[in-house]
């Protein structure tokens, strides 16, 4: 066979099964949709003269954000990367500390990281469930490093590793069981980075609340949106205060006067950013069953393509499908540019995983495990257009 | 006389002079009004379903301040304080720089330049302008510090002074011609913290326009609001560029590649808190009006209060009068926190100045110059109810 046909068969195939899922013209990766209440809160907010960050609608997205996921205490803040800055700084991670985090991730994950001061060390990925491998990472931190006085110490550069951050991919569960022993074993503050998987569960129960802390995004590209946002989720009542606290400047509370206890930060979400919240969460499990609908269309299409498929929630989770992702085997993965090119010349907003981290100039000399299975996911993997309309009942393409 | 009624009759004649400009009733000490097209701009941004950081209303905004402030360049972000880290960090302040700052100014100022790992160094304010005074600065680094290889060099800490911050305190220009003295003769970059500002000019001149960058907010209690957000002025275009890279996450423009090509963050103004900003700054000039005449109701209310009098702006400047202020004479300084609570006690929410920040705990050991004035100012100083429909000709209470 020549291999240039090959290569046009196996792209048109895609481009093919794509299109049978989305229809024709145009098709954005991800974008929201506001069918519901949103018109309401945001006049609500505007006729209370409400908008900022004092306001009924940061309250009730907070309440309603604790109902949905189970976690007891939930602070609303401006976005993912505030929440997950405020909660590593509150798992004790310090200047000099070290983070193990995924190298298949959001660039926001590290720079959470520098922003507290610490150094970004990068975990190794597992491909069914696109997060991080908890048994290559128990190997390797036992050979990497030493507990001393009740602390992980890289023996490498003799600093502490503080905390332990998975994070969600595409909204997958990670293997929360591994993580969580690698974490007690090895006296690592878990912070799960829940960002993408609102909705997303491991035996019922909601990610980002399995960690010492959990931090969610309501970006425009995310499955509900507030414009801009995020929140922390945390089981612990000191720590939802000290958050709270933290994110508001730290200003004691009082009639009049402005004393700050500590240095925070102006991060509360304001209350017209809530307000859309509150409507977009309202309309969540609607939105979830249309993603779930949405992957069984592509599986579908797709399993009638050689060399590719579906990326399917892990064994006992439940997904969100936040972006449906295609993997290519191995054996094409070299078509993967072609692939992405082709689709996107005609409309369809696919896109590659984020450039792994320890590629990026700002981190390519922070520390780092080897790295085989995520730079093969980096090779393979394609998100395809997701967004929840394309699954919502009535509008399915014929 | 006896001293008690004294008290009483100064407490009692400020309540009744503030209550002859805002009428009867709890009266906040800033609230904004949307009576324009804030309800059909938000619509506008849920119909077209951008309403995160990509939209055609974030571009406006910049546009429109950059039309109404005369700054060449205008880049818009999450609030002033994200601007200011931002513009700070682009003029050159590192890790264990010292900036210099008034001791008087709400802690942002401070903790933006925390953020960039620097030390706040506080200056002594004047009583004319309530901003930093640059006289006594220029004495100040005259004794304090050596110019070496262009650098301003702490004699005593040893650490390069990389930074001036002057603030518009309440919306009063600061005397920015002797500040622009200061910092080009002592080697500083000028950033201005214009965030209490909007409106307010020097010569004709917008405040946050003199400096390299200056820096706006639209929290809820400024003149205009977004809910939350603030923005970046400068006349320099790749400084400009610089800030929009850093504040969109560093990312390099590519169809679907993410690349970061250095440690940014996610700053940028959602869309939908732009589109509320448009609609505002569209009612700005009637909110500037209105607010002149707070000011002239309450310079007459107050001339028949004996030991009190208005802050006005200073010769040569036009203020924004965001936040009314009351200033007690010497004399009666001790009456402040009676006057503070028998205000608030009938619900006309009044605030003293902001606790010195030489007086917190997180800035207890920073350096500073001998702040006389700035700590006169504390103890006389109570802002009064500012909001602008207070003056609005046709809700001017009789």
């Amino acid at each position: 066979m020549n291999p240039a046909i090959a290569q046009s068969t196996l792209t048109e195939q895609i481009c093919a099964a794509i299109r049978s899922v989305v229809g024709s013209g145009p098709v954005p990766l991800h974008e929201p949709r506001f069918a519901g209440n949103e018109w309401v809160y945001l006049k609500e907010c505007l006729d209370s003269s409400y908008v900022s960050s004092v306001g009924k609608f940061v309250d009730r997205f907070e309440a309603d954000l604790a109902a949905f996921t189970g976690a007891k205490h939930v602070v609303a803040v401006v976005n993912g990367t505030a929440a997950l800055q405020v909660a590593l700084g509150l798992a004790g991670v310090q200047r000099q500390d070290e983070v193990l985090i995924p190298a298949l991730t959001f660039v926001a994950t590290a720079n959470a990281v520098v922003y507290c001061g610490a150094i970004p060390h990068f975990v190794d990925s597992e491909e069914r469930t696109l997060g991080l491998d908890p048994h290559v990472l128990r190997d390797y931190l036992r050979s990497s490093t030493d507990i001393r006085g009740g602390q992980c110490i890289n023996r490498q550069s003799g600093r502490v590793i503080r905390a332990l951050v998975p994070m969600h991919t595409f909204g997958h569960p990670v293997d929360i069981e591994g993580v969580l022993g690698v974490a007690r074993d090895f006296h690592l503050n878990l912070v799960e980075d829940a960002a993408e998987s609102l909705g997303s569960t491991i035996q019922g129960r909601h990610t980002g609340t399995f960690g010492l802390m959990g931090t969610l995004s309501f970006n425009g590209n995310k499955t509900i949106t507030t414009g801009g946002g995020g929140a922390l989720l945390t089981g612990n009542s000191e720590l939802a205060r000290h958050a709270k606290h933290l994110t508001t400047t730290a200003k004691v509370p009082h009639r009049w006067e402005y004393v700050h206890d500590e240095i925070g930060y102006n991060y509360r979400l304001p209350n017209i950013n809530a307000a859309l919240g509150c409507a977009q969460l309202e309309q969540l499990s609607g939105l979830l069953e249309a993603k779930r609908r949405i992957f069984g269309s592509y599986q579908t299409a797709f399993a009638r393509v050689p060399h590719v498929h579906m990326v399917e929630e892990p064994y006992g989770c439940r997904s969100n499908y936040w972006l449906q992702t295609l993997l290519l085997d191995e054996s094409v993965e070299g078509q993967r540019d072609a692939v992405l090119t082709a689709t996107n010349d005609q409309g369809l907003m696919t896109r590659p995983a984020w450039t792994l981290l320890h590629r990026l100039t700002a981190y390519r000399t922070c520390p780092k495990m080897a790295l085989p299975v995520a730079e093969s996911l980096e090779r393979r993997l394609i998100n395809l257009p997701s967004s929840a309309h394309l699954g919502a009942e009535q509008s399915r393409p014929s």
